[in-house]
């Protein structure tokens, strides 16, 4: 896989920069004939887009999505589809402020790429975070869009927020109809108002908090994935841990897992209508052996709090001087809750290269 | 990637079956003019070789590897080195019981990838748990051997495991140079009879328990990785989701970073000698942006106890019947202490293959 | 690979059809801090671009190239230089005369990808060929060109046509400063008159003819491209046969050297100035065990007339009725003459991949 | 693509020097539920074995196949099946006769990779030509066994010699029956005894020749391929210019089509039965676009001579002293009768790839 590349038979190259002009990805072997249009890759941006809350980053962009190849339309499709060729997608930067990130043009922000980038590249772009900003997700939330109808309607999938800062979800009280009717993608109501009142206080003291994000999928058949190297838990891993300021990640039981005895943790399976296996638990996070069970997947994503905070913290600059580095400028105080549909958008894209190897080595 | 090969520059590919007759791997890329000889591997195989105590599985093999080519010796070379042509290493299966698990051919062991293999593939070698088997990381600690050589001495690995079931180490109390004068790689020597008495209440009732183990690797450059895709805890994530029984990978904080304020989390830098960068915290875990800080890599990984237990457990069968299922036979009663120096081989084998890549890139 | 990318440090990845909106690259890999605009690749396209004769299209396209990311300026570099982030290349359609295509719409032209792509995919973007339309190649120039930069001064790459029709140039006769003051890149100047009435005729006449063409790389140290499969002239068979319409690549002797004996074959190596092996001839062409030797490499790719002739051809429809297909509109006479600079740029972009490859597994 | 893998689902790695103690490969990504054993593989094996006649190496060698994992077999299977999981195929090496190089365990063989691998690497293992001795071609021909079973019965693959040195086969003579009762693989029976006195006359002055190899392979549907970079004729370029001493690759009319005209060329289409095209002629190879017509791949491979003759040949020696080579002991007059399976097994190759390629991507 090359740097900038993902998946197999589904691939995804992503290109551009905070503060270029453009940015954009190639989806490259997507199968001919599903429908696509922009319209359709749009919808999954929106949901990103920036500004849509006082609690994310009060950047102004409308994040248009383009269709520059790879979809055809004529009076014998049913409206414009693919074409089994490169689809590139692009989307153009319209609010750029570079002047708000001159200040720590020589400075480097704790915890961001600054440091790493100079360190590897003797040179980067400085604006805006260049090539480590988090609108380089737009790019692959819209490659997500074209996943998902190589997935179909059969497979569903769906984000939420379950932690902010130290305030956990109750998941006695998960209700997955609510996320989309509060700006946290937040599935337990109760807690609403809590993260509310957390994230104000935050955002005032220009500080920032971490959270931990849940994708699901469900409607898989069992046995997509390939064993040992390419297991699909651990191309989950390799995506979500992509995902900018993530520091872990974890399928079903997780982390607890540790904890837990054999018995406890066991996924009991019993008969269930029509022939196929019913499961008594899922520990395993919808993956044994590295292949799908047919189970809900279930991915949880711990994003740390982002450094650009207004707090001054101790930093050096590029000619080695001490300095303190606060951030002036729009920020999110939890980048957290804009993982959500880029979670969601990684899910699709390796479940899409998943199916399609799936099919390639055994035909189904 | 292959679904048996990983890495791009410095690429292995392994192969064997738990009930086959050999096991091994191929490495590929390995740079020319290192010192390689079998002794040399064999020291970390016989770090993981069965049957070492009490506590683990009780099946007796010598695992003794051989190196069939990429290497060559003769009265110039100081030595046995690498030629950077294929390095091909094969481990012979002596000791294999099949008829242990004759009883479980057609019932599907729950957490296991019986019942997915079958999905998947339509047949499956049922003995030992073929492909899926644990003793597949035999090559790959093989692998790890050979990645420890184009790291160099300026690079340490060292792994232990930080918690068995429900008790974990105590942070303040930790020495590393303990972990290998006990059975479990404790690096807290007030947890080793606590652990002691736990896994032989845990092996004598047949159960099993899950674990936590924690890799380290210092001495590294900053710059490391390739941003986006190729970036450093991708990579690792998905080298350590790979191992099996992994349900769970943090870097640095990981989860507990979910929880803290950017000001808590932050790495704060000062300057240090020699005009070197020193960090007050590690919270990133050595990773920014992708690429290395040059400060410690700390990683964790979450392994589930195995269902391969006494007790009885609801299943099924290929044939649709519901049976409980219970294994006999040679088994871990906690499948995580193997997994420390499979651990540090992923470490390490993900770690050269950066370097390499870096080199490529930027010439350094 | 992907189906659309090559390379494997230095990667390419093209995306765009003839009749879409535009067509890109995004070359990832790159070495960073290497100078780079919008002007030194435009030269490489300008040499490619249609209409400059009366002997190539007479389709009128500015192709003018824009960098949407991966370049970097501010006062401290010198002039705008890479980042080692993906470099997005992006090229306008501005000349789309689809009518002129409309009444083939359903005609299988032989020779052409019409009828695979249908047979493949199930549905095509007919216009002007869509994806297999030589315009794809503008792409790969643009790509070229920053392999270029890659290589630096001393490696140089020069190409030329050899044969046109059958008539082929005169090896003693030959004198690379002149190709670039005629239409076809030819380095005879006796051949150029006959050359210009060889395809003045055929053009008039609605048909087409082939050619050959030739490459050489020289300036390259001895050792790159790695034993086996990435072997240096695999990698080159596999650039040149990818090019629109051709049918057959060949090294040093080519396929004359299946008539030769070993003595007469054998590339002799005596000693030159400073320390350094000069060969005797270069039967090779350059390389050598897959490696290259230090010698210039010698390229050549046949390319076949183009099917798309006003001679009514025998073909089928989509509904399998028998038709005659002829194309009116504009073509190439001998697509051969425009394959020059795009086997120029693969040349360049093979050999940037084989440096950064060979650099990042022996460090030099 | 890795060094030594070939392939993107269907993939190859291959492994071991000429006189190591073994060699092999791992064929990863084959379809489960395909019947396979030994005795299959080691048909293709004795093909190629060397000492089956005067004209071709005279060492003994059993080159007995062993398969090591990835097969499975009890009472429910049809005799040995592949399990879907990697192939590790091993071939011991029984006949080494080192001492027969050592007289040129300095010198560079003009036109062999002595020269170039040092330059690389720094070492080579120098015995019988190391890793780039064509025995690592037995690995392939493996490989290429289990390809074919992946393409099944319908697709037909065959191979010839159409010329040795100055002497080409009548093509309106041909009769592929006849290839196997010759040791040539001759398949114009006139041709036959000028072959043999030439062969003859070359092996005892110490010469050597070289050859044309011709493969088809037919039974294909239209559409394998991916077009761009994953063509088939690309692929095919690079698999066949990979084999030993290869020098040209060219596909159907191949380098004669550039002095055809588009009239001469076109492969005319009309309807024939069942509704599929038939086509009036097939410059085109097989190929188009890309992507396979339907009608036969006919690839041909220019194979040179070898350098290991008996004639002194000027080269250098690795300290830069100046010496005559002349290599004494077993050496193929003509490589490329020997090329013959070879080519073969790649061709099986690079069509299960792209069989699997293609089912991935359209579900066909």
């Amino acid at each position: 896989m090359s740097h900038n590349t993902f998946g197999h038979l589904f691939r995804v190259t992503t290109w551009g920069e905070s503060h270029g002009p453009a940015l954009g990805c190639v989806v490259d072997g997507c199968p001919p004939g599903l429908p696509l249009d922009a319209a359709f890759i749009q919808q999954f941006l929106d949901k990103r887009r920036p500004g849509t809350s006082r609690f994310v980053t009060q950047r102004q962009e409308p994040d248009q999505v383009k269709i520059l190849s790879g979809v055809f339309e004529d009076d014998r499709t049913d409206g414009p589809v693919t074409t089994g060729t490169p689809i590139s997608l692009m989307i153009e930067n319209t609010d750029q402020r570079s002047k708000d990130y001159r200040e720590i043009r020589d400075r480097y922000r704790p915890g961001h790429a600054d440091y790493t980038y100079d360190q590897k590249y003797g040179v980067r772009d400085y604006r805006g975070g260049g090539r480590s900003s988090a609108r380089e997700t737009a790019a692959r939330v819209a490659a997500g869009a074209v996943a998902r109808q190589v997935l179909g309607k059969d497979i569903q999938i769906r984000g939420a927020v379950v932690q902010i800062g130290p305030h956990a979800v109750d998941r006695a009280r998960l209700d997955w109809s609510t996320t989309e009717s509060n700006p946290f993608w937040c599935p337990d109501p109760d807690m609403v108002p809590v993260w509310e009142e957390f994230l104000d206080t935050t955002r005032k003291a220009g500080s920032s908090t971490g959270a931990i994000v849940e994708i699901q999928a469900s409607g898989l058949p069992a046995g997509w994935g390939a064993p040992i190297y390419g297991k699909l838990d651990s191309e989950l891993a390799s995506a979500m841990m992509g995902i900018n300021a993530a520091k872990g990640v974890e399928i079903g039981a997780g982390f607890a897992a540790a904890a837990m005895s054999g018995e406890e943790n066991a996924d009991r399976m019993r008969m269930g209508e029509e022939g196929k296996p019913v499961f008594g638990a899922n520990n395993n996070g919808g993956v044994a052996g590295g292949l799908s069970t047919g189970q809900p997947l279930v991915v949880r994503v711990a994003i740390k709090p982002t450094s650009s905070i207004l707090t001054p913290v101790e930093s050096i600059t590029r000619d080695g001087e001490e300095v303190d580095v606060r951030t002036i400028g729009r920020h999110d105080p939890c980048v957290g809750i804009r993982a959500v549909p880029v979670a969601e958008a990684m899910m699709a894209c390796v479940l899409a290269d998943a199916k399609l190897r799936h099919r390639g080595q055994t035909g189904r």
